[in-house]
């Protein structure tokens, strides 16, 4: 960690020209144009700087009539969880978030998490169940469903088991220590307005959920959930459900753990008590110090993450660096982020980009100057139930170890002298 | 038209069970369970009603790692101008507005204007010049321009010449007739930051930006715009640009007419009168009545469609229709929107989908119940300027019938007693 004064290391960006009149630092590489090589003598608009790809005709429209990404960005790709191949169809993929710009997550890039593969269903012979403490029971086809009133909502989508290798080890970047997260445009019809369609019996206290995929995933939703922001979504960003997020129709419970938005969605069952599934007995409880399990813990609480610079990443030399990362709290909108450059005795608080949604990503930027020194970068989110979130003793103090579900402690990058950054527990 | 009492064929969504117990009107398809063929007799979980995708482990993750999207969905597609493909590289291709779902276009449906057809830049070849009224001239990398400080937005992007069939004929379909349209998050540098960094020459009022592609597209911006909202961007909704959006670097100004955003940004040149370019003089001017072009005009005015039901599809029958659409102005926010069922004789206030953002789509949805009789769709959006959009007469009073660009009449559906959607000049 560095000792020198926090408050010089802070670029004010309300000082004009910033980059070339602070303290004699530039970027490198950014040069007057007289002093390149290429350009010597040359005006800008000279032949000999016009490049190859300006002197033929390009690709034309439709090429594919579906786009794709340039040839020089293929390498971001979702990635599995180091270490637990051992299976493919019950596995999760993680989210390139050191790669991400702006709040959506690319649909192509959300991370995964299946409990038996994707399955391959047509939309035309899919069906979703209403049954057990309603008025009547009702099958509704896709066409059924999607002629009712539908809304847009953007919102995170993050599983429980996001950063659970940081209990006990280090994820090398932060698609592995927090690639469980992506965030969506979901579009489909609140869950409200069919459970009315059905007539909910007053006994009706929660709904059983089940997938449609081979593990007919199933959890529990308490009723005053499905009555309040649930949707029924079929549409992801603009288009049609990709297949490993739940085509034809998903569940999503906006700022729930991610498990608890059933994919494949294909019943409902109204009931008077959770229904005890599997997914929420031996699986997705929280084992405590004591030996005890805390049971539901739906709510995924206030967190957040710098991704650039983040584990893996290389700085470029001393200079300008915006620091730049994501909040979100399953409770609501993020309020405020902090972030610090050494370890947490000093902090700044982040600009957050506009639009702030609840329970969504919120963008935060910092722009710092790196001396060269060691530092160590950290953020802290609060949402606006005025929860912060907690440092990684205190989550630890609260939590112990044996945890797997629900880690949201703040996250710290070392920065070494050589501008390589690394996942340290601080 | 109908002639029946417009204020009864509206549904309140406040009013609970709005389809059961609406005046006997159900969803077709939409049955109780025990009267269902495939259901009868049979609990929800009994085993006849497993479907086949259920009884074996599903599609493994990460194929692929980026994903892609069901095959069920791949007709959603752009689709060339009808009639105008005599070339495929200064040409044109639409966006399917009936199939979107949302404010976000997804990337790959994103309309395309090229003048040249998309060139193929490698990324760390990219240079910026920026030159002419500036206290010193600088070429920027691609990494130079990335480290600067960075803002998301989400705008939307309008061809001036959308819609341009409608002065004289009319398209069969919204993707035909309105499909110059997209909306994404765009990430980049504020533009402000990279002239500071080149120190603006007090006489600079204009500034050429040329593109990189073969056409070396170049239009005249104003310095306020430039100064104001105008961006680099580099990244459209998550990642970086498509190529066929600028790959790896377009300027992008919201609000303004979309050709001015030039992709493949390579060039600014700072002067004091704007550049009088062939894409400024002989295209992208408006042809008067009285045989004088309107030039500059920079901003697309408020203007709103109703995507679903549009032109070529067909009502499934009567009942509830939840008509949804799309609202747009450069100038700002939407404030509000109308639709009519009645060609214009009475009115509905729209729900507006929130976020409602400045210069960006803002999607609004009214619930109707169609009678099965003929009706005339239309909607009106009026921005945060008090200007509202015109009917299809005033525009063309104003304008006469010899302008290609900027066409933003209230659109006109008819709906058959069939329940077929057809484009009318109304």
């Amino acid at each position: 960690m560095s000792s020198s004064d926090n408050r010089s290391r802070w670029i004010h960006l309300s000082r004009r020209q910033f980059f070339r009149r602070s303290a004699g630092v530039a970027i490198s590489g950014l040069v007057p144009l007289a002093g390149r090589a290429t350009g010597t003598g040359a005006a800008p608009d000279s032949p000999n700087l016009v490049p190859p790809w300006m002197k033929t005709q390009g690709r034309p429209i439709l090429s594919p009539p579906y786009g794709e990404r340039s040839p020089y960005e293929v390498a971001v790709v979702r990635i599995p969880i180091p270490g637990r191949t051992n299976t493919t169809t019950a596995a999760a993929s993680l989210t390139p978030l050191q790669s991400l710009h702006g709040i959506i997550t690319p649909s192509g890039l959300v991370f995964e998490r299946h409990h038996a593969g994707v399955p391959d269903i047509p939309p035309q012979e899919h069906r979703l169940l209403v049954h057990g403490l309603v008025e009547r029971a009702l099958i509704f086809t896709m066409d059924d469903l999607m002629r009712f009133p539908s809304v847009s909502r953007i919102h995170f989508l993050e599983c429980s088991g996001n950063s659970a290798g940081e209990w006990k080890a280090r994820g090398s970047t932060v698609q592995v220590t927090h690639g469980l997260l992506s965030c969506c445009e979901w579009t489909g019809v609140p869950l409200a307005l069919v459970l009315q369609e059905a007539g909910v019996d007053p006994r009706a206290k929660w709904l059983l959920a089940e997938g449609a995929d081979a593990a007919a995933m199933t959890r529990s939703i308490p009723m005053e959930k499905a009555l309040d922001d649930a949707l029924l979504v079929y549409a992801q960003n603009g288009e049609m459900l990709r297949p490993e997020q739940g085509y034809p129709l998903r569940l999503f419970l906006p700022g729930f753990e991610g498990n608890m938005s059933v994919k494949w969605l294909r019943r409902l069952k109204l009931g008077d008590a959770p229904f005890m599934t599997r997914e929420e007995t031996s699986k997705y409880t929280d084992l405590m110090p004591d030996g005890t399990a805390r049971q539901f813990t739906f709510v995924m609480e206030a967190k957040s993450v710098i991704v650039r610079p983040s584990g893996g990443q290389m700085l470029r030399g001393p200079g300008f660096v915006e620091i730049y990362g994501y909040a979100w709290s399953g409770r609501g909108r993020i309020r405020r982020v902090d972030v610090s450059v050494d370890g947490g005795r000093s902090w700044r608080e982040a600009r957050l980009q506009e639009p702030v949604l609840p329970k969504c990503l919120t963008a935060f930027r910092v722009p710092w100057q790196w001396d060269g020194t060691p530092a160590l970068l950290q953020s802290r989110a609060q949402d606006d139930t005025d929860y912060w979130q907690p440092a990684r003793s205190a989550l630890l103090a609260a939590r112990g170890v044996d945890s797997y579900y629900h880690y949201n402690a703040i996250q710290s990058w070392r920065i070494g002298p050589d501008g390589a950054v690394e996942n340290v527990h601080a």
